[in-house]
């Protein structure tokens, strides 16, 4: 038997989630440790025997690799598979990573984070960053009338690193954003409903 | 006789740039063509054969992995790696765009290309930025002390990906914060002496 993984991170964290999320879908057990190691002063680490990963990207991609058998071909690599496809994939993570997550991070930290440390929510902040976020979700109903996901035919790693962050979205008024944007919402409706997602997602619970 | 990849995109773009920096690193030919095809709005956009492909990032790797044979090993992937060294290169990538980028593209925007535009630099923009970046950099020179490159013992994607920015960065007053700390400054000068690099920084010339 080798040794468990260690994640150091929190279960209600989007970035920590994301990693959970693939460890799910994967199949792999884990630890969870709520200790911070990383060098900015950030969850999730990931402890797999002697190696040691930060940044929940690089990690979920990590996961995805070395358990490419398992649960789904995240990446696009299994056999059969042309390097155009997993290039799609990446691709569709970068836009997550460098517009997706710009938009809707501060969104929720102003919505939902702030109400639960007692602080008052910034609405221009909220408004400002719900206008960014709506220019993506225009992108990717336009993306979604081409492909059921968003790097093709299959779910990948690009819909899963989405998933911590429209699970919470969801549960404000700016679902809205969402919910006007049929591809879209079909989308979510489909990726939320996997059974490694509702494992996931039992964790994301404020105290 | 294949196909020339086509580059949208312009060469003083650090985008752009980032993407050049890895044809050259591999030898590949290009034919470069200043228009804008992305949903986003921004070049670069990498078309071979079929494939069209937009973020810099997610192109630089599609580039190093489909040329994994040629220039330096990119990704750390050539036959006798493991997988914890090419996640590592992952790790680095993804700090360069979470951390190193949002710190210093801002910065540049405003101490190198408003001056361009005619427009006048905002200083406390330049020092809010710089003293995030400051940050960045600490950690950068810690992991310089453990390993020559960033990813390990190998120039990899990961120094390339700060290459356009830090170019540009050398050439304004914050080069101190790269020369005040020794181990990055002995990395910039390695990095940015390599042919390839010499022949992508020619094209770096504002209009």
């Amino acid at each position: 038997m080798g040794s468990v993984v260690k994640l150091h991170g929190l279960p209600m964290s989007t970035n920590t989630a994301r990693v959970i999320a693939v460890l799910n879908e994967k199949g792999v057990d884990f630890e969870l440790v709520p200790v911070d190691l990383s060098p900015f002063g950030q969850v999730p680490v990931l402890e797999d025997g002697d190696l040691k990963l930060f940044e929940s990207r690089a990690i979920s991609k990590y996961l995805a690799e070395k358990h490419s058998d398992a649960g789904a071909d995240l990446l696009l690599r299994r056999g059969g598979r042309s390097l155009a496809e997993s290039a799609t994939v990446e691709l569709w993570v970068e836009v997550e990573s460098k517009h997706f997550d710009p938009a809707i991070s501060p969104l929720l930290y102003e919505a939902v984070v702030k109400p639960v440390l007692g602080q008052a929510t910034d609405e221009a902040v909220v408004e400002a960053k719900a206008a960014e976020l709506e220019k993506v979700l225009d992108v990717y109903e336009e993306r979604l009338g081409k492909a059921k996901y968003l790097a093709g035919d299959h779910y990948t790693l690009a819909d899963l690193h989405h998933q911590p962050y429209l699970f919470y979205l969801m549960k404000t008024a700016k679902a809205e954003l969402v919910e006007s944007r049929p591809r879209v919402l079909a989308w979510w409706n489909d990726i939320s409903a996997r059974a490694p997602w509702l494992k996931t997602a039992e964790g994301m619970k404020f105290p």
